[in-house]
Order: structure tokens, then sequence, then C-alpha cells
């Protein structure tokens, strides 16, 4: 059975979509989760472009990749100019990425009127490039840039670049549909054409502008590419890139290709919701396979077929990408996955009791009110527990005031922080003691983390070692502006574990006192 | 050149998305751009389904429909039950329309599994109902549920359904994907089988579950189909169905096919966006040809390329969908970006001017600060204009003060607004004059938004009409939690156009401030 090579460029084509705008610390966490996930390569980015992407490629060099091997972008030498005097070609070796793919263009119309030099210098400089990266140990792969159009302009061309690149040593010719207009019929002809005449593997690129780049990697597998370069979600500079969350699962499960094994294929909607969550964009439901409503049925009738046959109107079985089928009644938490959280915690609630009811109003109540449990389980088993009778907080607000203050400035003008005075003052009960105390902060919630902290850590110096690890906020009904309701994640930290609460409220400075104050009682609950 | 039909099922099969509700109104308006537009069929509904569904083919009976003919969906008769007393069919005639598209089991395993009748009385559902309705007059198309799976299980079963249904007078064949989960190469090979033995027309109805719904729809449509079922932006049930704006321009501009007038094509993206309005989701700026972000050019390379050569990363013309090509301003982006920007707003900007290099340095100041401007375009007009010597703002901040109270509570209850106090003072400078204002809100930026509104609306009255539409946050550095940089973008709206502002800071009472300030001058800026 034919291996495919997935090759994830979400760090560097996925980083143009609209809206995108990666940390380094975001490009680093997905690069662990895609080598988690059994990717073959991760392209990090195009060093020397930006300053983020070779502090990217410092830091990743440091990661052990247990699958992947790391690659860096670039273009190939510039026109009429020595290979190794090249700043971009310099850039790919300093990164120390043991692979290298260069952008070169194999289209003869795009070269004369684009690149505005010769075919000749074009072809040599492709070649130059290559022969000096193998020769300094790297795998190099070409980005056959416009490949599909130029096959179709001048098809000698595009080939001559390919043997070129191959003679060059290119370990693999990773033919592009660029402006992503190409239809299958022509991308699988002009893949036979290229496989029929390469040595080397053969990839492809694919974008979405015509809504076909699944298609249009998956008829070049058909016809011999056994490289597949896209992205998670599909993300992308315009309509972005071949979907990686599609194109897998249909290899392994329609195809039958050797791809991915299937205990991580599993974790493809786990790898989907990771992504969109680093990117701070809402996870899209209506994404194949892995989006929440993938398999989602609203019509009665294929509900009713559903409950006859599983693949009455189920493609796939969800399970085997991570997904769950759902039927479109309540978004809400169910009892029987209340009562098994309880357990789990060690909090035995009886299914009929008046405390598992009394919960579940609570829980769907809190629900309406904007808050969500499912990716903040501290601030779910807080609820829990609140819920038992004997249970007593570690310590209880009284009042809270936040002051911010912002002096002779130009508002247009982003500002330095001298100039902006947050102040939280607090008053909270520790063991029968009344705590006031007041605290500066780099912004309101700094202020009231600061100050709540220095009411507890007298009596909790255990609160010294938490840190907050992540601050999320969502707004929930777009349509009422500054009014709006909005939902706060805290992601905490002591070192050694993890864990998230929630706060909602319209005031977003509530909201993230929710979240905080959750945050601290969770750790000093667990520590009992 | 073949004449290809397109066959619209947004008000039906589009319905059925999570999230979707159409009005009767809703309908009626979507029917008439329809028609406009000029597709050949639209199918409007289930009668008997729902009260909303026979009163839209009522009203509906009144429209004068220029190009479509209308179509009511309903399914063939029950198991046992004559033909004549079946509610569903009879309520299919009191609809009216002139076409009914009946959707029958086309596959072996759904009929006797799903189904639970045998193969025989299936057969007999699909040929009693046509023969009836035709013999009423009506046209009849048989919506052949399930027939692609049903061909891998037992293809003659499944050609032995459409052949009683043509027999039965059935005018149409439409091949259903109903799960979405076919490959283009079944489709094609399934079409190809339909059409060799069909002496009646075939059509396509795919779904994108497989992220393949365009790809499987121009597959079948080379193997022979020629009427295409699809929805507006592939609205529909899961994943939707196959994307009409997708669709139409591939078959129109990549085939060659005859389906619709050049200038009826150049209003597809008014079409999507209308369709999107009446059913209440934000347009979807990455849809192919008719998304906002579908000729959008993000990296630098890819700017200066189209300035030497419009085809260099467009696959089409945009105009020819009625879309139109932009230009994001973001770190990924080159000075070619600003300029064309600058150029876009009718600043002029020559190239290596003083002027265009401190512009191109402080937007690269100021995103290394956390702004983003690629959705913010009216942020960045401002900074353009202010770089601009005789520039003069409409109005200057001098000071503000925000005060957030909560008082008495307990922190792990989400609170009502009655016990949170949030009021802002405001020292504004307009016109020369010196306002101080006050006013409290729900929540810190809504109360700074109402005071500084007081202090504008006496010399700016027109400031009445906008209103803040959207409001989003986020967190950029996520390791260091309640310190983080956060990014406020705002999108405001005046009721005819929208526009987009951003802030940022490490105090997010500050980063939505310098948002909302942009968003109210931007406008001033405009009116004058």
């Amino acid at each position: 059975m034919t291996r495919i090579e997935i090759y994830d460029t979400t760090l560097r084509d996925g980083a143009q979509r609209e809206g995108i705008s990666f940390s380094v610390l975001d490009k680093l966490h997905i690069a662990q989760k895609l080598d988690e996930f059994g990717v073959d390569y991760i392209e990090g980015g195009w060093p020397g472009a930006n300053p983020k992407d070779n502090e990217f490629f410092q830091r990743a060099a440091l990661n052990h990749f247990k699958n992947a091997r790391l690659v860096a972008f670039g273009s190939t030498r510039k026109a009429g100019v020595a290979v190794e005097s090249d700043v971009n070609i310099r850039a790919l070796l300093e990164s120390g990425a043991p692979v290298v793919t260069l952008v070169g263009k194999s289209s003869a119309p795009q070269v004369e009127k684009v690149l505005a030099t010769s075919l000749e210098e074009n072809i040599a400089m492709v070649a130059d490039s290559i022969r000096y990266l193998k020769s300094k140990g790297r795998a190099v792969f070409l980005d056959a840039e416009h490949f599909f159009d130029g096959f179709k302009a001048d098809k000698d061309y595009s080939l001559k670049v390919l043997s070129a690149a191959e003679k060059a040593g290119a370990d693999c010719l990773v033919l592009c549909d660029t402006n992503g207009g190409s239809l299958p019929e022509e991308v699988g002809e002009a893949v036979r054409a290229v496989v029929a005449v390469a040595g080397v593997p053969v990839g492809i690129h694919a974008h979405n502008d015509a809504e076909l780049a699944v298609a249009n990697t998956l008829a070049a597998v058909r016809a011999g590419a056994t490289q597949v370069q896209g992205t998670v979600n599909g993300y992308g500079e315009r309509c972005g890139n071949a979907n990686l969350c599609s194109i897998i699962p249909a290899l392994k499960l329609k195809i039958g290709l050797d791809v991915i094994d299937d205990q991580r294929l599993s974790r493809l909607a786990d790898l989907s919701h990771f992504v969109s969550e680093a990117a701070n964009l809402a996870p899209d439901p209506f994404l194949p396979y892995v989006g929440h409503s993938a398999f989602s049925h609203k019509a009665g009738l294929h509900v009713s077929g559903l409950s006859r046959w599983v693949f009455a109107y189920q493609h796939i079985d969800p399970a085997a990408v991570g997904n769950k089928p759902r039927t479109l009644v309540s978004e809400l938490a169910g009892r029987a996955n209340i009562i098994q959280r309880a357990q789990e915690i060690g909090v035995a609630l009886s299914p009929r009791s008046a405390e598992a009811q009394s919960l579940l109003e609570r829980v769907k109540q809190l629900e309406s009110m904007g808050f969500q449990y499912e990716n903040a389980e501290a601030s779910f088993d807080l609820l829990v527990h609140r819920a038992g009778p004997g249970y007593r907080a570690p310590f209880e607000l009284i009042d809270f005031m936040v002051v911010i203050e912002k002096r002779r400035r130009r508002p247009t003008i982003a500002c330095e922080e001298e100039e902006m005075m947050s102040e939280a003052i607090v008053k909270v009960r520790v063991n029968g003691e009344v705590m006031h105390t007041a605290a500066e902060g780099n912004g309101p919630v700094n202020a009231l983390d600061l100050a709540l902290r220095k009411a507890l850590l007298p009596y909790y110096p255990a609160l010294d070692a938490v840190k907050l690890t992540d601050f999320k906020v969502r707004v929930l009904e777009e349509s009422t502006g500054t009014e709006s309701l909005v939902r706060v994640l805290i992601e905490s930290s002591n070192g050694a574990e993890e864990w998230h609460t929630v706060g909602a409220s319209a005031n977003l400075i509530e909201a993230s006192w929710l979240a905080l104050v959750d945050s601290l009682e969770y750790f000093l609950l667990n520590r009992k």
C-alpha cells in the first residue's frame, strides 16, 4: 500500500489567512500538537521574512519532534545574484531546519510577466539554489509555483524547470496550484505527465479558490503524487489551502491508503479544535468530518432513519475521526453527563436526587447566562462541590473596585504602560478575618489578580506557585456591540498541572473576576 | 453547447442548515432574487410538512417569475397506501406548484433497513406516485435518494428504480449523494452508467460531507448530467449542499458551458450576500468567488506580482462574479500593499517617498505593539490621513477614568447587572471647547462609549446613527495570563455602511477605547 506523506503548512501558508496572527508561542504549541498527531513535515515559516519566524526556528530547534521533520520555506536566489551571497538563502541555512522548501516559478508567463527575467535565468535560479542547499546537507523540496497554469500555457518549459530541479538534487517536486483555479481533470493529467518522467517523489499543493482543493489533491494522489501539502482546517490565503482535516480521512477511510494510524486519526477533531483555539477563531461547526455539525441531524426523517441504521445518514462512523453524532434538540448538558462527572470527582449524586436536579438546573441557568463548562472543568467541579451541603469556600468576596485612569494623551497613539493607571481594591473574608487590600496592575484584571493574592497569600502561601497561563475572551452576542455578553476562559498552572475556569457577564471585568476566583479557589480546594 | 439547468433548493434543503430559520417573507424575497438572478427552478419547500411551507406556496403562486419555475418537494406515497389517498401526495397537488420533486429511495439496503418494506413495494411507491402526479398535469422529477451508495451496494436495483420512474413518466432523474461521502470518480462512473441507459435528462444533487460537493457536481456534469441542484452559499444540513456560488462560475468560466449570461453572473456576489442577510448569517468572507477575502492579497510577494500582471495571483477576473480584489495590510505585507491601499483611499504616496517610508515604519511599529490592520481598514485609513501634514482630528482626548464596583456578592455566583456598577468620566477637546462628561454603562467599555457620545453629540449630532455592531477581543501573548497584550476589534455601522477599527494595549479598557475612538473619528472624517 503506497505511503502518502503529510506536509503541514499551517504555520506558514495557513498564517496567510485573513485574521490569523500567530504568536511565536502559538506556533510552538501547534508544532508540538502536529508532531503528536503524526504529520511527516511541519513547515514553520519563512526565515528572514520577519523576526517572529526567526525566533520560531531558534526555539523550535530545541523541541525534539517524535514524528515530524521541521521545514523552512523560502524562495530561490534572486535574479543575477550569486547563490552564496543571497540573503534569503543564507537565512534558510541559518534557520537550522533539516528540510528546506524552495519556491521557484515553473510557469513561463509568470517568469516573463511577473519575475521579469529570462526563462533561462529562472531555471538557473532554481538549479543553483537547490544544488547549494544540498551541498550544505539539507533535504530540499521544490515548490513549483504556478505549475498547473504554467503547464497549460507552456508545458515544455514547466517540465524543463522540474527536470533542472531534479538534476540539481531536489528530493521532491511539489506541484502548486498557486491561484487555486485548476480543475481535478487538469490536475490529474498534469501530475500523470510529471510522474511519468520524474525520478523523485512528486507532491501536491492546492488552494481552494474554486472550492476544489480537496478534490484536486485527491486527483493528484490518484495520478501518483505521494506528498500532500495542506493546512489544518484549510486555513490559508484568500479562500484557504487544501484542508488536511478532510484529505487525511478521505485518503485513509475512502481510498484506503497508508497515511496515519487509526488511533491518531481518532484525534483529528481534537487537532482541528486545538488549532482554531490557538488562532483564536471559533471552530467552524460546518467543517466536514471534524465540525460540531458534521454529524448533526435536524430533519425528523433523518433522526428516525438513524435510529434504524447508523449509516442511514452518515457517510462514516464519526468516532473514526473523533467526532460524534448529534440530534438537534438541546445543546445543554444532560443529567447523565453531570452525574458522571460528579462521580469522577468523588461526589456521589443519585440520578433522581434533589441535589442532582438542582445542580442540573443550575448548570442550565448558568449556560443560558453565557457560561460554558466543556473547556472549564475546574469551574464545573467547583459548581458540583458548592452544591454539596458541607462545602466551605476557602475565601469569600465582600467587595471589589477597579479604577482605570488615562491621562494627557492623544487617544490615537498607542500608549506606553506608565501612562495608564489600573488600581484594584479588594475586600475578602478569609478564615473569619476580613482582608482589605489594594494593588496596581498592568491592566484591570492583573490589578485584581494582584490585590486578591495580597489578601490570600498570608493564609495560603502555596498560591505563590499559581500562574495564569492563558486568558481568552469571547463575545457571545455580536449584535449588541459594547453591551455584548462576554465569556472569559482562564488557564492556570502550578508548574505541575493545568486547570481551566470560566466566567461570563455583560461586564468583562466581572467575567474575568469570576474566572480568576474560580482558578484560585479550585487550586486551594485540591490541595486539601 | 450543452445547456445546464440550475435547480436551487436553498429554501428547502438549505433551510436544514443548523441555525437557519426562514420566515415566509424571507423565502418570498429569496425566491424573487433567485428568479431575477436567473435560476431555472426554485424549490420552495415541503407542502404539508409545516404550515410555513403551505403559506409560502399560496403566496408564491401570486408571484410571476420571469425565469424560474416553482417546485414543491415531497416524498412518494407511503408503503401500503393508495396514492390518491396519501396525505403527502395530496399536499403536493394542493401546493399548486407546476413542478414536483419526489424523493424516493434508490438504494436496496436503505429500503430494507430504513424504509423496512420490500424492494418491489418501494418501486411501486415510486412509480405510482409519479404516474399519479403526471396524470394531474405536473412535471415530476425523481429525487433518487442514496443513489450513489445504493449503486455501490446493489447496482441493478438502483438502476431498476430509475427505469421504473422513467416508465412512469418522470421528467428528470436526479441522482442524490444523500450522505455526501462519495468521491468524484464514483459519481462520474455511476452517472455515466445512468446516462447510457436513461431516456430522460439526468440531474445531480450532492452534499458536502467530504468537502467534495462541488467536485462531485462537476464530475456528474462531465459524465452527462444536465440538471444541477444546489444552494446559495452551500447552505444545507450537516456540512451543507453543493454550493451554486462555486458551481455556476466553474461551469461557465472554466468549463465553458451555457448556464447563465455574463451580466447575471456579475451579480453572483450580490446574490450570495442577499441570501446570507436573509438567513441572518454573517457572509462567510472565505467563500470562493463571492467572499470578501476571495481576492484579498496579504503576502507582499503576491501584491507586487499583481501590480505587474492581474492574473499573477487571481484565477479569474473578480469582476466576472461581481467581486473585487483587496490588499491587506499586515506584518506579512510589504511597502507595495501600503502604497496600494493608500491609493485606494485617494492618498497618493510615491513608493520611495519619505512619507511612504515613515508610514511603513509606523505600521510595523504599531503591529509589533499588537495592532493589526487587515481587518481594521478604517483604523489604517486614519493612520494614513494622520500621517498627512494638514490633518486635524474632530476631537482630542484629554483624560478618561473608569470605575467598576462590585458590592456584597459571593464571587462564585454569576451576578445580575444591578449589582455591578460601571461608570466612566471623559474629558475631550472638541472645536476648542473642553467637554467633561460622565456616564454609567453596562460594563466599562459601554460606559466609555456613552460618556464620549455625551461629549460629542452636541457638536456632531450625526453620531447618533453610529452603532457598534461587533466587539472582539484577542489576547496576543498567551504566556503571561492577565498581563497579556490584548487586541480589540470593533465593527461599527450607520445602517448604510460598516467599518472596522482596532486598538491594542496591555490594558483591555485602553485597547477598547482606542478602537472606539477610531470608529467615531473615522465616521466623522468620512462625512466631510
